[in-house]
């Protein structure tokens, strides 16, 4: 409810300069390139001070003005109805109100803009993505959503794993058995994870991101990490495109700066590294133009300008060659979990 | 179990021939374009009478006959072990047994082949795609998986629904408080839906299909039908995509032919239909080059030859706009569920 009361306040403060005679506006920190600073300390992206006033003002941003208080009275009501919605909702419910956006992602940004207002995820004002990961793993949550509240589940009870939707984003952890989550990149890894008792043998509590994990299940990984003190493992491909699905895990992405409380700083990326292709002699593919390309990117990021990373990057780049995390099974389905993850666990603990 | 003895069966018959001194050789339905035949009483596609002969004779053939014999030794364990694998992991394991594939496509073929042979699907030989749809709803199952083994869990127990993988799709059916199945194209209608209690105000479980529904869902939604009796009822975009993505869950797939036990010929369509996006004056957008172009191949489909189907075409072709489901939003979020689907629903069941 906090943040219904905030949405509420900043309306308040609207409607009374209206109302005393003045013409509304809004300060927003700006999103703009030059405001988005690497933090070397937090090892994340922030937003620097610059702000941007959307005003009531002038002509030319009445439209602009009208879109950002129109989509906080929408998500004021999603607090209030408890509800949720999606980005594409957003840009449809507009034309009821006669609100024009050009398109989605003009709708889209506003969203942003108001993240940016209150230093929160749309996931926080109730407004969820497409995309969903899912979870497994002996780890007790007590869901809060209307018509479940109070209801306790394990995530160990379906061994396909449950969603990471709105409910279990918001839900409270109640007891958890596990001392690490594993982050996994594919379904398969994942459901060969649960197959082979990972979450018993090794005590994890297992994430599959699909992919890019999406905001609202990089903060379930960050609330274990931080709320219940796990250890947090990304597995993911050995490529440059799998190695940025762990650093985003980490350290966030440049265009959620202005989102705090969605970085774990001090995840590990448990592989597939480079040296491991080597080492385990894995099939692999040769590196395409923009695997060396994406290489060469990562090396200007400041995200990755540490000694593991640099030396994984570089790896890359001289070997040029890329493998799946399914390419363990060229040794026996049960060989990554039989001995390569173990091996993996020591060597990270040790480092 | 039965599916593993049939391996073994085969197997068994290989061996002897080799034993007394035969090369020896298997007949396969033969999956060319011309064998695939659409039968209009079980509207479905289905294999003619054609084989193919896989046989150690030839020195040609040797490669080939060897890769469908280690693939079904390796779907024979997974049987025994009662584990579960990937058609990727069948394409790495090949590796450690000197089993060359020339590239992936290659492995994806061969099981395709004893998808053939044996009538039955790859989910069934325990073999499993990457992607995942979900499910929610007054369903309960017990589970069949290792460790697992009578353990019986409510559908309705997590408000973000539960994944539709191995040991959901094996898991028996014990009870259902529902009445009919929506499957919903859009993660956001289904949470939409979830949300607005359509599970209870119209005794309905929800499946996700995410896009086009795999094969285990589009069999789970078959057993749903006809082992359950619920009515079942596809809500998808308004396009010729979506509408796609009804039809085969209705009446399977060309790729699928060689497969029974898939398809659910009466289930409806449900919308967004091309009459909703006029009768609603849904937000829409103009059909491209690519929209016109697959509704004429759908016309000459044998799957869309009643009048139905012919007519809903013919009025996209004229209409030239397609809508999505969340397009219902410019009323309001809950709109879709309060207005549409019970005037729908009605409707559909007067037909």
């Amino acid at each position: 409810m906090k943040l219904g009361v905030e949405l509420e306040t900043v309306g308040r403060r609207l409607y009374r300069l209206a109302k005393d005679g003045f013409l509304p506006f809004l300060k927003v920190p700006s999103r703009g390139t030059s405001n988005i600073i690497y933090d070397p300390e937090t090892r994340q992206y922030v937003l620097g001070g610059r702000e941007v006033t959307k005003t009531a003002r002038h002509v030319g941003q009445l439209r602009s003005f009208s879109q950002i208080t129109w989509t906080m009275r929408f998500m004021k009501e999603l607090q209030n109805a408890k509800r949720t919605s999606t980005l594409r909702d957003v840009y449809y419910s507009s034309e009821a109100f006669n609100i024009k956006f050009k398109d989605q992602q003009q709708s889209d940004g506003v969203i942003t803009d108001i993240e940016a207002l209150f230093g929160v995820s749309r996931e926080d004002l109730r407004i969820f993505p497409e995309e969903r990961s899912s979870i497994f793993g002996d780890l007790t949550v007590e869901y809060t959503t209307p018509g479940w509240e109070g209801k306790r589940v394990c995530l160990s009870d379906n061994p396909d794993g449950v969603m990471i939707g709105p409910s279990l984003t918001n839900a409270k952890i109640v007891n958890c058995g596990a001392d690490k989550v594993i982050a996994v990149e594919t379904g398969g890894m994942y459901t060969r994870f649960i197959e082979e008792d990972v979450w018993s043998k090794f005590n994890a509590v297992l994430i599959h991101t699909a992919g890019q994990a999406p905001r609202s299940t990089r903060r379930l990984i960050r609330r274990l990490r931080y709320e219940v003190g796990l250890k947090t493992l990304c597995f993911t491909d050995g490529d440059p495109w799998g190695m940025h699905i762990a650093m985003v895990i980490i350290s966030g992405s440049a265009n959620a700066a202005h989102i705090k409380g969605l970085a774990t700083p001090d995840a590990s990326w448990m592989g597939v590294w480079p040296t491991d292709i080597e080492l385990y002699d894995l099939p692999s593919d040769i590196f395409t133009d923009q695997d060396v390309k994406r290489c060469r990117e990562l090396l200007g990021d400041p995200r990755y300008q540490n000694k593991f990373w640099r030396k994984q990057i570089k790896k890359f780049l001289k070997l040029k060659r890329k493998s799946e995390q399914q390419a363990f099974s060229r040794y026996g389905l049960s060989f990554v979990v039989d001995e390569y993850l173990p091996s993996k666990l020591e060597e990270i603990s040790s480092q």
